[in-house]
């Protein structure tokens, strides 16, 4: 039989910037508005997320989903 | 010579919340704040980055990090 090693820990990113030593962004968030921010690596509109998500979770069994966030309104 | 099938897609979360059907972080930033987010599923204090993406880009060859958002302070 042949004993093939797979790592553990693997590429999350097989698509966004490949050729940048480290993907960030910086984003502003007027008061009152909301984002929706990718975390699966796959969206068309990165850092946005798309929606790509449920295909990526479907074809692989993962349980990723994106990051939401609002800032506050001006007291 | 042996041919080794490796799907292209994998899991990307290997760690956070894994009994959750979708990890879906809903987070609110005071005006004039700012917050750092992992996106590489692999902090400690998430959905906030600890820095771990180092790590796991050494380990596997990747360049992801993490998302700045900062909120607009009220005018
Ligand atoms: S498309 Fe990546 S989290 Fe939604
Ligand atoms: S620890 Fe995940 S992006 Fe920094």
């Amino acid at each position: 039989s042949v004993a093939v090693e797979v790592p553990e820990a693997s590429k999350i990113n097989t698509l966004i910037d490949l050729d940048a030593e480290k993907v960030v962004n910086m984003e502003k968030l007027d008061a009152g508005k909301k984002a929706v921010y990718c975390r699966c690596w796959k969206s068309g509109t990165f850092p946005l997320c798309d929606g790509n998500h449920v295909a990526h979770n479907k074809a692989t069994g993962d349980n990723v989903g994106p990051l939401i966030v609002t800032a506050a309104k001006a007291e």
